[in-house]
């Protein structure tokens, strides 16, 4: 087990109804806001009008920025950050799903950074100050409502990078499962991808004896999907289920299922060329990446894998062949996405093989990716082949 | 699954070495603090040194209150909150296990709280405001590293009462597994117990579809469960066996296995009257009243103490008579305990069954105990019998 140190601030506030809660909490903090959303959904369902509700009579301003879209957009940041600059805001409120929480963090980092904030994502600068931002979230998924992650485009390049800084972990996040019975059935599906590909990324470590956290992440990894084929049984409103799966993705991401270990990350730098060519969802270019990435890495650690699929995915006789169990596993995760609706080959989402080269040579831009396995450019290239198979 | 709020703003700081950043982490909060500890242990490992030697080069001031027993004292805590008012320390840094954090909790309350500090562990006051708490853990057990608990013992009873405040979450948590190596074996035991115990009152509710957390607590006490056995087989300096334990115990008791559930508690009340009056170890009696309770609550939810047989103990056959596989786990637990040296009856501790009557019209001073199952004195008398069979 390696050193490590943990500290998670954000305040989780979870359960019916508690979106009145916000002008209260954010009281706490400023005066004024900048209240980003994307304009759609949260508008429709009345959201952002009981929003807007707590925040007046809680004595709170806001200035309004809507048009977040997945894959969240560098020139909408920008524009964030005139206005919060503009309109001296003292936190940036995101409503929705991991897209605008991501927004919000790089909007929170450019209102008190000089300079341009795309350095931030280019690896050319880092920072410990930025706004307060807090959350509503109605898409669980990418963990952002207590991670210190955000992920921004940049549509000159296409590119699509992310920064990891403590002072963009949310200050609190409103969390209520009732808000995700509208949510579409693809997007659960991405969402319940991605928060399981948040798990893999940790649990595929060459750290041994981090026993404690292999438990939590398999406990976690089986809840969202028995929950997951509840909710895609029919159980779109089923509360309990969907509220499995909203505080499985928080745990999935806020950092405590990293204690004493180190991750890999090469399936996310991966997909990130896929979404940034292809404009697929997040969760379901993972859906594509990790079967493959798994089955090139089969011979790497088969013990590992073997175990991923006995705990995980119920694979039994992993005693005598731990390469056919591992196999098996990848299998019975493949049936799983592609169950609730998620493509595990490049056929399934439209994706033109002939980029593999090109994406192959962006993914390793900044060096080699993955720590389980450092992949070069050419193991990166053979498992977007894996994936166009 | 309940609403619920999550927040535990401690930094842990986890591995080898780490006590080295005690000076550095301690001077963020404070110019002088009160080092507290027993005065035993600590001393002799050198570790008290090591501590000064890091705040002298911080340039932290201290002045230091040593004597802290098991079962912390109200006069050591009265006479801490003396000397800290005296002498104007900014932290409390405790240098121990469970029983000096929770006297530290205890005087950093007193300390700018005007009024007899047992006023609070009374029930008729409670308290937003205390000095910040720092630790240095040396006992894997109380999860007092990052939890809002403190348990005190009033000699005048004598009475064992607890006080849960979020101003006395820790600041920070210093956890270097190698310190634990020099524990006895007999409190390696009572510290396992302890923290399997907190993660069982939690474990142990009525509400349905909490099946993350379901799956968290019984991975914790999987992990607890082998990895003691490593540690009671020749592993007393086993690295990896001492760092498993000791997550586990903070993640048994900093609020996550709470999230969505309520605990019961019934069983650390019962406890505290035998550790009153009998000076027994906390995990000592914990390790006698849980099978007890067990047995008395087999008809109470049999299903979920099948699961909790199935799923920590490994007890196969749980489908045609549960009821027959809950006792089998329960059986299972006892001989776990016994197999570390832990007493399972009263008369394995020598504790004189005369005081039965007594100890349960004091369990239930406050009124009924435990949410699982609501305990009246009759139960309690009932549950003390079992143990004392």
């Amino acid at each position: 087990m390696k050193n490590f140190e943990y500290c998670n601030k954000t305040k989780i506030i979870f359960g019916k109804g508690t979106e009145n809660q916000v002008g209260s909490e954010t009281a706490i903090y400023a005066k004024k806001v900048l209240l980003h959303h994307s304009g759609g959904s949260a508008v429709q369902s009345g959201l952002i009008g009981k929003v807007k509700e707590s925040l007046k009579s809680a004595n709170v301003q806001w200035v309004e920025l809507t048009g977040v879209k997945p894959n969240p957009r560098l020139s909408l940041v920008r524009e964030g950050i005139e206005i919060a600059k503009k309109e001296k805001v003292e936190l940036i409120l995101a409503v929705g799903g991991g897209s605008v929480i991501d927004s919000a963090k790089a909007i929170a980092v450019g209102a008190v950074n000089d300079g341009d904030v795309w350095d931030f994502f280019d690896r050319k600068r880092a920072t410990e100050k930025a706004l307060p931002v807090a959350a509503i979230l109605t898409i669980p998924a990418a963990g952002s409502e207590s991670s210190i992650s955000s992920v921004i485009t940049n549509e000159e390049g296409p590119w699509k990078r992310g920064i990891n800084f403590q002072c963009i972990r949310p200050v609190f996040s409103i969390m209520n499962p009732e808000l995700t019975y509208s949510l579409p059935l693809y997007q659960t599906a991405c969402g319940i991808t991605d928060m399981m590909a948040h798990i893999m990324e940790r649990y595929f470590t060459k750290e041994r004896n981090v026993e404690l956290t292999d438990e939590l992440c398999e406990g976690t990894l089986r809840t969202i999907i028995r929950n997951g084929r509840k909710i895609f049984s029919g159980g779109e409103n089923n509360y309990d289920a969907r509220a499995e799966i909203m505080w499985a993705g928080t745990i999935a991401h806020n950092g405590l299922l990293d204690t004493g270990r180190i991750g890999d990350w090469a399936s996310h730098a991966l997909d990130h060329e896929l979404s940034a060519l292809f404009d697929i969802a997040h969760g379901a270019g993972l859906a594509i990446i990790f079967p493959a990435w798994m089955r090139y890495n089969i011979k790497e650690d088969t013990p590992r894998l073997a175990r991923f699929a006995a705990k995980v995915w119920g694979v039994d006789g992993a005693f005598y062949d731990l390469e056919q169990a591992a196999l098996e596993g990848v299998m019975r995760m493949e049936t799983f996405f592609r169950s609730i609706g998620m493509p595990v080959r490049f056929a399934d989402a439209n994706i033109d093989p002939s980029c593999i080269h090109e994406m192959a040579k962006r993914a390793v831009h900044f060096g080699p990716i993955g720590n389980y396995r450092k992949l070069e450019e050419k193991d990166a290239e053979a498992i977007y082949r894996i994936a166009a198979q």
